[in-house]
């Protein structure tokens, strides 16, 4: 028996390399996807002071924050989202310039009861532009959520777009206080998982007027008909200048995301999409696939007044977040990784006697020319050696034994084939040329 | 006044994208490097149980980890480092195939002093061989320290090298007592840092025998003077087994140093150099600069007892440990940093009218072909876009207004020599061949 037993906490996780070289390639196409567009990395700390976080994610929320006391009694809370620490850093550096164009690709953490694709530990993706009220800049972040999800294979998705300031002007329009707006949207929220019914339920137990419900819940039935959508929607809701204001925007999205070539069938607007934080106040966005069931894989929006808590002044923003956890769970199940489960392209089998300096320069050699080269460290026997590389899905090993040697050549042996060949010592560009790297995105 | 005053906790840093991406560059270079050896990427939790933690870091190092309480009343820590994450893997995952290659880049949190390069949150970047007690693998080792600091272009810098083995032989030999080992060991690492008057004072204080200690430092003057070091201590100590065996190690591993070609300036073997940690079992190394002054950028050596708490059985390991903040700091100081605030290559300049469709497409044909592209997302006077770009050091601005568009062309303009060269529209293909990657490690 161990001395300590080796466990983590649950809703935590260690990843191996055979998993892990997969997510490393997923972030790494997201990162470069982000930069192709010019967003530059930040990154911001791991804790946050307890207040800068408190009093932003919602009642729910606020209790799956992780917080703590330090050596020094500073009231400390673990990064919860990516948002809120970007608005402090806008406050923080007001020399940045604006436009200001930042990902931030990070894990947080939420004291949440895990279950299947939910951990306390994950990872996300944000993309945010700060800075401008210009709805290209909305259109922009629809583009990369797009482009991002292209780049990583997937086909069928479907982006549901809507406006806050549209859905606040619906409310009003359906005859319920402005002030109760948030309250209204976060039963609305719901929507995506649960039955129109529960949900109209629960707003009655929370005491919005039945009549108010039923004409709010109508115009999201009949928008779903309408062709001529938002021509439908101005004629419905011309008295309402909020409502007005957003359809405006939806309408000038639309145009942009036309000029973007985005496909029409992955995107759609969708009124009763209305995202559960407070903060948002004009265009929201999420992203759904239709196979396997697990909720949306990106989700964001634009946030003109929660910067302002940290700068003074008004700073307008918009961004997406990407949930990694969700997108890696939707590519394995749906087959999309590659099958792969090592990054060492070669393994140099060990003979000592004299040969391992010649192993040895060999091998540096093949490094210089981008080849991950392992070579194997205890002079086990030749068989063992093969196994290791069999067990760990090295592709290719090299064979340069006192025979070999003799002949000026090596050995260089396909482990999936189980064939081989010889090579002569001085032309190891002919192993290059065999071997080749196990995706162009490792070359 | 803001709402809430943006500030984060001392010892903690937000990383803005001037010096991140310098940051990024130097973690791709140590990770490819790392990989071209076949390790390959491990990453455990943030927070691991406190009794894993407790107890390894010395009485010192105990004081500094940050631990607490969750919602649930478990005792958590924050990752003090990352050998202990990975012994404690290595233990809960016995199916890991060995000799297991690994490498791990990642935050540690120490509640330290904050001071110049000491942060309470900092970048660790590890490479461990775990399963084997071949002396090729601790060459291996520094053969990579050697390799990633070449490839991060340092050029002066030694790997100071020493066995335990031999330490406690030397020890031994001096006569003081076996148990005593440890805590004269501690004293001697203050070596590096302070006069070694100072440290014999120590010693004394704690108690220690005079005559012993004037003996052990006696041999460490001498041995400096050796040219024929191993066979000088090989007749000194040759009744002292550990001594002799640690000093076998060191021949072989000098052997395998040469067959790695690794230069005889970059590496000597050190009797002085201790290390702080108990559990070092053999071969330990460090590596130091002679500018700046900061004390060690690289540090590790062979653990065969430490993974046998976590797994019960032996499991002999050898690693090291870059510093990420020392690195970027020596690097910072002798200007070893490329001369690069952006990792956007080229900026469209926004015309909208009928414009920005032409504009957008264009965008997208340079993202697709590799280059970093943004586009200007507000319509400003051009001379406020092209301040822009000059003040987020772009390169170079592509701008294609009514007049160029009707002449099929489009202006390149470089935003640092001030020229520009018009190019037609339907050759982009020459846009590429100017803008360069900033760097090949960027293309």
């Amino acid at each position: 028996m161990p001395e300590i037993i080796p466990q983590i906490p649950k809703g935590f996780r260690d990843f191996l390399p055979e998993k892990l070289i997969h997510r490393q390639r997923i972030i790494e196409t997201i990162r470069r996807c982000f930069e192709s567009f010019g967003f530059e990395p930040l990154e911001t700390p791991t804790l946050e002071f307890a207040k800068t976080l408190e009093g932003k994610y919602g009642e729910e929320g606020e209790k799956l924050i992780y917080k703590f006391e330090d050596q020094g009694g500073r009231k400390l809370a673990l990064r919860y989202d990516l948002t809120i620490p970007l608005s402090r850093v806008m406050g923080m550096y007001p020399e940045l310039v604006k436009p200001f164009k930042c990902y931030q690709i990070s894990p947080v953490w939420r004291a949440d009861k895990p279950q299947k694709g939910r951990f306390r530990e994950f990872w996300q993706c944000d993309v945010d532009i700060v800075g401008t009220r210009s709805v290209l800049a909305d259109a922009e972040i629809v583009n990369i959520i797009s482009t991002v999800l292209k780049r990583l294979g997937f086909e069928k998705f479907t982006i549901r777009i809507n406006n806050r300031k549209l859905l606040n002007g619906i409310v009003l329009w359906a005859g319920i206080e402005e002030k109760r707006t948030a309250g209204f949207l976060r039963s609305l929220d719901k929507l995506s998982q649960s039955d129109s019914q529960i949900v109209q339920q629960e707003l009655k137990d929370k005491g919005f007027d039945e009549t108010s419900i039923s004409r709010f819940f109508q115009l999201l039935e009949k928008s779903k008909e309408q062709k001529a959508f938002f021509i439908y929607l101005k004629e419905i809701l011309s008295s309402i200048p909020s409502a007005m204001e957003g359809i405006c925007e939806l309408e000038e999205l639309s145009q942009c995301l036309n000029s973007f070539e985005i496909p029409l069938d992955n995107f759609v607007f969708d009124l009763s999409l209305a995202r559960g934080l407070d903060y948002y106040t004009g265009l929201i966005h999420e992203t759904v696939v239709e196979q396997p069931k697990i909720g949306s894989i990106t989700g964001g929006g634009r946030y003109d007044k929660l910067i302002g808590l940290f700068s003074g002044s008004e700073l307008p923003a918009t961004g997406a977040s990407f949930g990694l956890e969700r997108i890696f769970l939707v590519m394995e199940e749906l087959s999309m990784l590659p099958p792969l489960s090592t990054s060492i392209q070669v393994l140099f089998v060990l003979f000592k006697n004299g040969l391992l300096e010649k192993i040895l320069h060999l091998a540096t050699r093949l490094r210089s020319l981008g080849i991950n080269t392992e070579v194997y460290l205890q002079d086990d026997r030749l068989k063992k050696q093969l196994a290791y590389a069999n067990s760990k899905g090295i592709p290719w090993v090299i064979i340069l034994g006192p025979d070999e040697l003799k002949r000026g050549k090596l050995v260089l042996r396909n482990m999936v084939r189980g064939d081989q060949e010889e090579i002569p010592l001085d032309r190891v560009e002919e192993v290059i040329r065999r071997i080749e790297a196990p995706s162009p995105d490792r070359s």
